[in-house]
Formats: C-alpha cells, sequence, structure tokens
C-alpha cells in the first residue's frame, strides 16, 4: 500500500498538556512533522523564526490571507495566527502525516477543507484534575483559572465532533496511545480506496 | 474510562489466512473472546463440540433461531450456522473484545443489529498472491480455485463497506496491526459519550 500522509488534528483543554504530548510524540516516532503557526505578534526572547513560528508583518500575513496561502487564520489580541499552507501539503505529499495542534474552532475549519483529516481530542480524566493542573502551573491567577475553566466547560460542547478522544494521564502511555490511534487510521478502507480498487480490477481481470 | 466491549467482525478473501491469523491474535493478546459458531453439520474427527462449534439438532437450531437466539445464520449445503447471541452479549458486557469471523453477507447482518461493531477486511498484497496461496494448498482443484477466485473478485466489491482493511503479508505483523486497530477503536469519541458527558457537566457544575 502506498501510504499517504494524514493530516492530524489535535485539539484539547488549555493546560491538558497538548504542547509537551506533541512535542513527545515528534521526537519519540520520526514519521511526523509538526505544523508551524505563523503569527503578526513580536518574536519572545529565545524564540526563533520557522521553529517557534513563521513570523510575518501584518502586511505579508494579509498577503497570505488573499493568496489563500493559510488553511486557517484568527486574530487574537490584535495579532493574526494562521497555518500556512504550503508546508503541510508538501509534508503530506511526502507521505509525512502533519500535526496540527489547533483550538476548536479552528480544528472545524481545516476539517471542512480536508475532510480526510484526523480530529484527536486531548483530556484530563476529571475536571478536578485539570484545575489541579491549571493550579500547579503557579503562573495564572485565580481569575485566569475560573476563564479557563470555563472555557473549557464550553469547549466540552465541542469534542463529540472529534472522531478520537485520548486522556493525558500518564505522558508516555498517551503519546504511545496517539500514535496507535494515528498508526491504525492508516489502515482505515476510505484512506486505501486506490489499493482496493486495483484488487478489485486484478480479480476481475481473471488475474 | 470505563471499558466496553468491542464486537469485531472480521471478513476477509477465501484463502488469506483469516482463520491463522484469528488463532494467533486470540493466543497472543488475551483482551480478545472469540465467538463460536453453532452448526447442524456432523462433528470431523477431532473437532469438540463447544470448541470448533456448538453442534446442534436441525431442531435445537431452528428453536434458536425462532426465539432471536442467533445474531445471524445461513444455510450451507443442507447445513445450518450461525452465531449464538448470548455468548457474544454476555463477553461484551464483561468488556471484552468479541471476535467474529464471518463472511461478507453475515457482516452486514450483524453490522445493522451492532452499528458499534468494528469491521475489517483482511486481504492479501495482490490478487497473483491470493492465487499463489490457494494453489499451495495443494488440496484443490484447478476448477476450485477458479470458483474461489472469482468468488472473491465479487467479494472485492463489498470491501469498501467494511471500515479497516489489513495485508495479511507477514503473519506477526498483521496480527498487531489488526490488534492496534482493535486498540484505536476504544478511543473512538461515539465509544466514550458517557465520560464526555460526565466531564463536561462536571465543568459546567463549576467543579
Amino acid at each position: 500500500m502506498k501510504r499517504k500522509g494524514i493530516l492530524i488534528i489535535i485539539s484539547g483543554f488549555s493546560g491538558v498538556g497538548k504542547g509537551t504530548l506533541v512535542k513527545r510524540l515528534v521526537e519519540k516516532y520520526d514519521s511526523y512533522a509538526l505544523s508551524i503557526s505563523a503569527t503578526t505578534r513580536e518574536p519572545r526572547p529565545g524564540e526563533v523564526d520557522g521553529r517557534e513560528y513563521f513570523f510575518l508583518s501584518k502586511e505579508a500575513f494579509e498577503n497570505k490571507i488573499k493568496e489563500n496561502g493559510l488553511i486557517e487564520y484568527a486574530c487574537y489580541c490584535d495579532n493574526y495566527y494562521g497555518t500556512p499552507r504550503e508546508y503541510v501539503e508538501r509534508q503530506l505529499e511526502d507521505g509525512r502525516d502533519v500535526i496540527l495542534e489547533i483550538e476548536i474552532q479552528g480544528a472545524y475549519k481545516v476539517k471542512k477543507q480536508y475532510p480526510d483529516a484526523l480530529t484527536l481530542f486531548v483530556m484530563t480524566p476529571d475536571a478536578g484534575e485539570l484545575r489541579y493542573r491549571l493550579e500547579s502551573r503557579g503562573t495564572e491567577s485565580e481569575a485566569v483559572i475560573e476563564k479557563r475553566m470555563q472555557r473549557a466547560a464550553k469547549e466540552a460542547l465541542g469534542i463529540k465532533e472529534y472522531e478520537y478522544i485520548v486522556v493525558n494521564d500518564k505522558l508516555e502511555k498517551c503519546v504511545d496511545e496517539v500514535h496507535r490511534i494515528i498508526m491504525a487510521a492508516h489502515n482505515a478502507a476510505h484512506r486505501n480506496m486506490e489499493f482496493i480498487d486495483n484488487i478489485r480490477k486484478e480479480l476481475e481481470g481473471g488475474e
């Protein structure tokens, strides 16, 4: 079977550890490419253009929008954030699975354009654990934590639109679970139509 | 997450090695139960009631049909063959994944009653390999092999109705692939609705 890359959309509650999960997945298995977002915000100390983000001017970003060069984009706090299309499509053509860590609204937009994309939502074992993780960071005020919990409650309404869920309880276990789900997705019949058609034709031809 | 058993329907071309595959899967991983068919045909030497088949009289079999005790059944060569419902449902309730090795028509019937069942079709890498395997058995006449190849051509039309395909090229690799697909299926959002609803309620409750 010829292996085509799968576009993988990973979302999850804020504070669930998606970033660490995705980073570890890409480190552990070499079949993945991580999509890098473009943004108009200023680089923070230590951030490198083309590693954390592609840093673009507002004009360059808006040009990208015009020429359909972004799969999705959104505006937060007066800055644009988006997913450059070219990198994603090149990796998929090379047979690599491309991971997009993205919030729920962006996920819907991507899935519309790439119906074959695999959607995965990362959860904590329960709501208390989510609060605990947000609190243990020690960087957020109680008001911000409340806001994030309310946002999670809203996001929870959208989980059913995702194909798979994983519980990020133990990191390595969760990484392997995500990897297994993606590997299994390569066996989906709808992703192997060409192979199925070929064997059907061979059999009909009396091979 | 509470683990519910999944009903797994495995079909494939005649001669593809489904039987060996399923046997090895059940041997290798202990989370599976293999569904045992009922039949009215005579036991062959060495066959044990409740191991290869449940051997029933015609009357007993027809009673089972009447009381809806079979998930599906069919008549071949004047003998009934069918899948007893009770064993399957008991195993599923106990959280075990139940494997049903069954042909394509039976698979459709089961899927109608158990829409959550996972369907999997086992293929050879190509048509030539299927013919080669049938010939290497050395037990079938050329005419029988022709018939089986024609039957495979018909079956190939139905593969797209299955959710997953696997290529049985190397046995152990294929066994692990099937296991991975089933494990991933446990993460499907539609099989975890209760868990998703619970966390949503917790979050809404301001937990």
